[in-house]
C-alpha cells in the first residue's frame, strides 16, 4: 500500500558523475529468511517514527514481517561490502486482478547510510524488476508530503506526482499532513 | 481498495425536486448474514463484468464475501419496499494506522434498479456513517474513467478528482483505461 523512502541522496541519476562516491560497491540481492533480523533492524526505527509509512508505530516484529515480506512479490536487500544489510525494498502488485499490472514498492535505507544513493539504487533496481515481471507501471499511494528527500529521489527516478490527498497522513510529529500519489509508466503508449 | 458505483441516476442531490421519483421509500440498513445470497446476486454480475471493480472476474462467492463483507468496517444494504435487496455498500479505512482516518467505500446497485438514485442514497449514507465513525475524509483509489455515471454521481455528492492514473485499470472490454483517484474531506480545515 505504501511507498516511502526514508531519506536519500541528492544527485542526478542520469549523470553517473553526480553520484556520491560509494565507499565501495553495493550489492542488491534477493532477501532470504536469514536476513530478517537485519531487515527488521532497518524497518523498526522507521515504523516507530511514524513519519513516512502508515503502519502503526507500535507494530510488532511479526506484523512487520507479514507486511514487508509475506505480502510482497519480491523483497530485496542492499548489502555493503562488509556484508551488512543497509537497505531493503519490497515489490508487489498495487491492486487486485484488473489493477495488478501496476506495481507498488517501498524502500528503507539505514539511518547511518543515507545520502549515499542507496535509495536510488533500490528504486532503480525495483523498476527494472517490475519491468521484467511484466508490470506496466509503478505507483506509490501515500507518499508523505514532508518526506522531501524521498520525493526528490523518486522524481529523479522518473516518478511524477499525479495527485495530492489533503491531510491523508497522520504524521507522528506534525499531525495531519498531505500525501501524494506518485506514478510512473513502465511501458510506452496504450496497449491493444 | 476500490470504490465503484455501477451506473447511477442523473440528478442534483442538492435539489430534492430533481430526484427521480422512487416508486416508494428505500430503506438503508446494516447488512446481516442472511443478506449474503441477495448481496452476492448484486455483486456477481458486476465483478464478472470486470468493468468497474478490479476483482478477478472469476472471483468465487467465498472470496467475494471476504472482500465485500469480512474486510469491511460496515456493510449496508438498500432494501426496496417489497423487501428486495437492490443495492449494497461497504465502508472501511483506506489505509493502515496513520492513514486510517481516511475512509474508503464501494457501492453496487442492481442492474434493473439503476438511474433511480439508489447509488446516491448509498453514497450519502456512507458519508454520514464515515463522519459518525470519525473518519476525516473519504477516498476512492481506482475509479474507472469509463464509469461516467459513477463519476458524475460521486462528484454530485462532493467528491473531486484529485489525480489520474494512466492505464491503471484493465477493463474487460476496453483494455487498459485510466483510473481516477477521488477524494472528499469530511472535516473542515486542518487539525491540531
Amino acid at each position: 500500500m505504501v511507498h516511502q523512502l526514508e531519506g536519500d541522496e541528492d544527485h542526478n541519476p542520469l549523470d553517473p558523475s553526480s553520484l556520491p562516491a560509494l565507499s565501495s560497491p553495493l550489492q542488491i540481492r534477493p532477501y532470504g529468511a536469514a536476513d530478517w533480523p537485519a531487515v527488521w533492524a532497518l524497518l523498526a526505527p522507521v515504523f516507530r517514527a511514524g513519519e513516512t509509512f502508515p503502519h502503526d508505530p507500535a507494530i510488532t516484529e511479526a506484523e512487520a514481517q507479514v507486511a514487508w515480506v509475506e505480502r510482497s512479490q519480491a523483497v530485496m536487500v542492499a548489502v555493503d561490502p562488509a556484508g551488512a544489510v543497509v537497505g531493503t525494498s519490497y515489490l508487489k502488485p498495487n491492486s487486485l486482478a484488473l489493477g495488478a499490472h501496476v506495481a507498488n514498492a517501498g524502500y528503507v535505507v539505514a539511518v547511518h547510510c543515507r545520502r549515499q544513493g542507496i535509495g536510488s539504487r533500490l528504486c532503480q533496481h525495483s523498476l527494472q524488476a517490475a519491468r521484467r515481471l511484466g508490470f506496466r507501471a509503478m505507483q506509490f499511494n501515500l507518499v508523505v508530503s514532508t518526506n522531501a528527500a524521498g520525493i526528490r529521489c523518486w522524481q529523479r527516478n522518473g516518478f511524477q506526482v499525479v495527485g495530492t490527498l489533503p491531510g491523508a497522513f497522520r504524521h507522528n510529529q506534525l499531525g495531519y499532513v498531505d500525501a501524494l500519489v506518485m506514478f510512473q509508466a513502465l511501458v510506452e503508449g496504450p496497449t491493444p
